[in-house]
């Protein structure tokens, strides 16, 4: 029988999904979680189907190697490529970021068009419109890459004209199409929210994965009775982060997101797993 | 003793470095070339020395294993990073394109300003600085870090608005400055380099350190007794391509660089080398 005091897994290619894990910390306070971000081979999101499977299945290796009680895909690229393999693999619960962010989408609409914008990789595996679509068979659903976000957040232009610029390129046909719902399919891009929401108007809802992952991992966890009762006692290490690669920039741009002690994070060679 | 008619060995974090390798072809025709791109962990500029000398030795024991009679570290942070280490570790000659693009930098300058655009990795080992100033030591060397030229120039941007305002904003204080030559440190960067030369203005000398590489490995190759004296037959595979991911973003980007068969690429687990 699992420990419910065991710790939640979750993984990202880099630290994009730290805003998930921030949902994480903030809807199921009492649970530790382990965080491993790939920065040693991010990103992922212009890499193929076979790489981002083959390089998620070593960090479950590595996140079941730390007796996790359930394991979190933060990545929209990994869940969009690699999920379906990996919960075929692994034994722990595993869920991604992109069927409850289907999920909210489906739900929210009202005129029956959903923008969805991600990487590359993720567009191009159109997991999204799959999923909305089986959720919802008459929606209309339109997808657009968006691979200059990522760069852009990194470089800390969160509200800049050429952030403006590239945005109103990238929703032109978002817009144009009147779209009610857009689902923010990548983990940097709620930290544009602003930038995206001011171009696309007051009337379309922004739909936030990090946010409905959170809340399916508290069902999810209730629903096994897996949930942890007590709060970690202080000293606990309630919060572990792991990197393939400690960069400077990874420990600067990780801070921005959450500050809880990212410079301590240890560097993992996940290759191994 | 060496096989003439070995191939070269080429390496890059991903396909910039086939700049390198399209002048190689150009300056020395009749050699047979093994280009190696790590697109499965591009790109290396952001990461930590630590992890750019692994995958760069990684890659390093799979070229020995091709029988290679030199090799080139077509990528400027690899250059920066590891190359020290790779000489150490290999019997191969082996030259990176930092040493060749300092050199011609410092033979250039006229006033002694000389500005230099890189990775961030490339810039904060200050490797460019260094090697000028044993070639030069009175000259006055800048070194900035231009995170967001290689996005821009992956998702086709070479010549548009947005790229000329970053670069306006990454090239203003080198203007300031007053330098009279500037080096184009990361491969990316000759494919824009119309629009660094328009605002860099005329009298700004820009240095390719891909030209240069390849100057310098042919007087290699003939200092050593190495150069091929007659053109492989044909269907003798002259050029071969290596990949660690064969994304569909790889085949584009590398098709618009250089012309040549790299659709056949054949993908490589470089993690076990």
């Amino acid at each position: 029988m699992t420990d419910t005091n065991a710790p939640i897994g979750v993984f990202d290619s880099g630290i994009g999904g730290l805003t998930v894990m921030k949902e994480i910390m903030h809807q199921i306070p009492d649970e530790k979680i382990i965080y491993f971000g790939d920065t040693a081979r991010v990103p992922y999101g212009s890499k193929s189907r076979e790489t981002v499977t083959k390089f998620s299945r070593q960090i479950v290796h590595f996140l079941e190697s730390q007796h996790v009680k359930a394991i979190v895909v933060a990545c929209n690229t990994a869940s969009a490529y690699a999920l379906d393999e990996l919960e075929r693999e692994t034994e722990v619960p595993i869920i991604g970021v992109v069927k409850p962010g289907a999920r909210a989408a489906s739900e929210v609409t009202k005129n029956g068009k959903i923008g969805v914008i991600a990487t590359a990789a993720t567009i191009s595996s159109a997991i999204y419109s799959s999923y909305i679509k089986k959720k919802k068979p008459d929606v209309e659903v339109i997808e657009r890459a968006c691979p200059l976000f990522v760069p852009l957040v990194e470089e800390g232009l969160w509200r800049d004209p050429v952030t403006d610029e590239i945005a109103r390129r990238y929703l032109a046909e978002l817009i144009d199409i009147d779209i009610d719902t857009l689902v923010l399919g990548c983990t940097h891009y709620p930290l544009i929210r602003e930038t995206i929401g001011r171009i696309m108007g007051e009337r379309v809802t922004l739909v936030n994965p990090a946010y409905e992952t959170a809340r399916e991992l508290k069902e999810l966890l209730q629903r096994e009775e897996l949930l942890r009762k007590v709060r970690p006692a202080l000293g606990d290490n309630q919060y572990q982060f792991y990197v393939s690669d400690a960069s400077e920039k990874f420990k600067q741009f990780a801070n921005s997101i959450i500050k809880y002690g990212i410079l301590s994070a240890k560097t993992l060679n996940v290759e191994g797993y």
